[in-house]
């Protein structure tokens, strides 16, 4: 029989409810009483018109059984309540999907490889070839599935497998110019997060630097946010943009856009990794 | 007859034209012989395709009689220019046009007050009465012109003939709620600049908080633009924006956003009145 | 006798206390029981060495007596907290202080007259008179107590009457060029709010700007603090910077500096007004 | 004997002398002469007190044979000119000289292999073997050169050695936790480019970012600059600053600022390969 690990953990609790008094009382009451300390809590409370009430809270907890059927039955179902439980050391699994841009990918992969990531990457999954040099000097299996209009869904199929077999938790697209089908982006709701090379609402679709460009802004940007069956449409995560003049070309856009484009992508893998997104209608709360 | 001062002044010189070899030498040569000294230059070329050329030179001149024929003769003509000379104390004559919100308002005219604009304020056209008293109390003179479907055309001929009894140079649209007609547009041809409170061309058109809100944007912005016959779609000059998370209701962004349009459209109506900003197609340059 | 509201009002607490389990279950069971419901939260933990808990809450809670009795002793005492409850109807009154530059103070005034902040002005303290007329126009109380080296004690004392007449909670110091004798300073400990035009610690003391211009730094900045009885050293609440370049003299640092300053100032106040910022040892928590 | 290309080449030039008029001319007119075209020119002059004009254009123009000494004796001379022409094509050569932290280094060698760095780098000399592995990959030359008290002045002699070998144009030091002697730095006058993890003159010296926590500052940054002796004192090229609060301890203020070192440190290795920062005393000119 395997032994309880009794030391103090981290752990992390979402919450979304109607919005009544007592809620903050009942949450935190239950957690004291079962030996969570709270390190850190945050809430939102939507306009009266929708009243719905959503924390997140980081505790300092043992492991102990029943902790979760327990909550399930004295807090979250009197408060109607949805909710998630999850300890910091169970870290996520993230799978990459990428083309030939390699600079979001890269990002990625260092600031996992220096700590900053707190995520396990299992494979990185590409259109293209020419990033698998890059993954193996990491140690991070890289799998080659191009794709044509011919083999598109097949291929999917195997992306699906390759996910499955790797218990991938949630993906990142870091430039993966491919647009995923309503099928495979029902499998992961909220759990697909991708990067559009635009300030969005504006600029959606393909070659956002060059309408940038005509128009004559003043500035681009970058938009992370979750994929859904509409492209270019689902709830933004971070956006982010930087100045840009008379004197940048296409260009330079494209190269300018490249550091928005990872920051932006880092940050918001990073609010995804620590639980820190949650999803209304399509719109996020980032605590 | 008057005498000419002759103590030197500071002018700027705008020109455009194909580009090829031998612009600076040309118009430096000339300027030299004229007495003039170089403080600054300010150049841009098109790409190849294009292939026009943009310069801005601010310059120490005595005023001198036959100065700008020579210029026509000797530079503009050979090199096929167009070209505009002012002197810089020559303070151009700046319209605003305001409806019932203040801040773009207030923040011009405390500027003009400090002198950090260098420009003369005739007159202040609303089709409000509310922001009679701050006007007066600065003492620039406030004429109310109320708009109501019927009196609309009327109305704008009233303005037309206000701007020209002022002998108006250029108007600035300071959160004013009506759409100008062409044919008014047409009269003053980028120099009516007004400010969008969205970061165009997101968010164009009526309401861009509340669709800005709606679309559950990370960044809320604003956008200075010359003004031309399609709404919202004029040569931009100047774009910034700023953060905000799920916690700001729209109230909150139009807070917010009070900030970011004024600094906005403070920043393009300097630019403007020193002369920076030159208008190629539908886009600008902004030296 | 006068009768109670008791209609729903909005408030704030502040409590701070030793950080150990169960602070969050005790004070928000409290509130639950007293009819209290906690529309945000925030809350920080110093690192366990220092171990102490910080939380601010917004309450929606009417007005009843007993209340803050009841608080006292049947959850700050247990917890040996430090806690401050206030009514957001109940309006701080808040002084300026100001010597020839407008812009710091203009702003205020400004926001104020605008809603944007939520406080009373009941004087304005210069000790020149150049700003006399600004406030006047507002209809805020203007008082000229101009100082000498012979005469600062005698007018500080004049300046500690007028904020006692007036019940001033908390003063700011518009760009205010006196420096405070420390007996004035103890008499607001955490209430009198300075803005330093510089990007401190750099450039403490007299002429950031021109100090900033010969290190050839390419941002300047501006800081707001708590004053304390060392010049420049105070709690920082805000700051902020914008960026300058070679071609910025002296004079253009100061021109842009305004716009850091009474942003960076602005902020700092709504903080202070907004109950959201807590002092720990020279440091502010701005929640 | 080789023949000379005459195709058409990119080349900068740099420009400093005492200000007076027909500067401008007198250069522009030689470029028309010997059929340079100026692609771009951007112009400074210090304030009269000082009287310096400065100048960089970058010129379209054929190789030709005795172009630079046809400048020095018409135009250089004359004018009292000091100058540099390169073409653009001729990269330089820049060594990186790095400790244990690998972020600087990694993000100047990813924009070098994307070609957003048109330099050649030669060699890596580091006082630890650490980040050996990364440069062997991109197949960068690697040199391990521990450093004692006892060794330091042995292994300058060293690095001197190898920069001589290597044809080093400039350095950069990327997080390199050594102070270089007096003599090392007279060798390569602005050619060392360091990062110090500080918005300098803020928290000069040792453990920056424990300095800006006990100070509870709001902003942290970074600042590149050209080492002289003076330790953090040297001309400034780019700073930048990142936005914090109180809920970030030194840990995370050392993993927010490495973003904001390596994108400062990037831009003024930028500005420094384009031939865009000129020296004026401790100062810089970024064009």
């Amino acid at each position: 029989m395997e032994q309880l690990d009794i030391s103090p953990k981290t752990a992390r609790l979402l919450i979304s409810c109607p919005d009544k008094p007592g809620i903050v009382a009942g949450v935190s009451q239950f957690l004291f009483q079962s030996g969570a300390n709270i390190l850190d809590a945050s809430q939102h409370s939507t306009d009266p018109a929708e009243g719905l009430f959503f924390m997140r809270m980081e505790l300092e907890i043992q492991e102990q059984p029943g902790f979760q059927q327990a909550f399930q039955e004295r807090v979250a179902t009197p408060l109607q309540m949805e909710w998630q439980f999850s300890y910091s050391h169970h870290r996520k699994r993230m799978a990459i999907l990428v083309s030939a841009y390699d600079h979001c990918m890269l990002d990625l992969l260092w600031r996992w490889r220096s700590g900053e990531l707190q995520v396990d990457i299992p494979l990185v999954i590409s259109n293209h070839n020419s990033l698998e040099n890059d993954c193996k000097q990491l140690g991070i299996p890289f799998y080659y599935l191009p794709v044509t209009a011919a083999t598109k869904e097949e291929q999917e199929a195997a992306i699906v497998q390759l996910l499955r077999e790797h218990q991938v938790d949630f993906m990142v697209l870091a430039r993966y110019m491919q647009i995923l089908s309503p099928q495979f982006v029902s499998l992961y709701p909220h759990r697909i997060i991708n990067i559009h090379h635009s300030f969005l609402p504006a600029f959606a679709g393909a070659r956002p630097y060059q309408h940038a460009y005509n128009r004559g802004v003043k500035l681009i940007g970058a938009t992370a946010h979750y994929v859904t069956d509409e492209l270019d449409e689902g709830p933004i995560i971070e956006q982010d943009v930087a100045r840009v003049t008379h004197k940048h070309a296409v260009a330079d856009l494209v190269m300018l856009g490249r550091d928005i484009e990872r920051h932006v992508l880092t940050r918001a893998v990073k609010a995804h990794i620590d639980d820190r997104v949650m999803v209304i209608g399509n719109k996020t709360i980032v605590f």
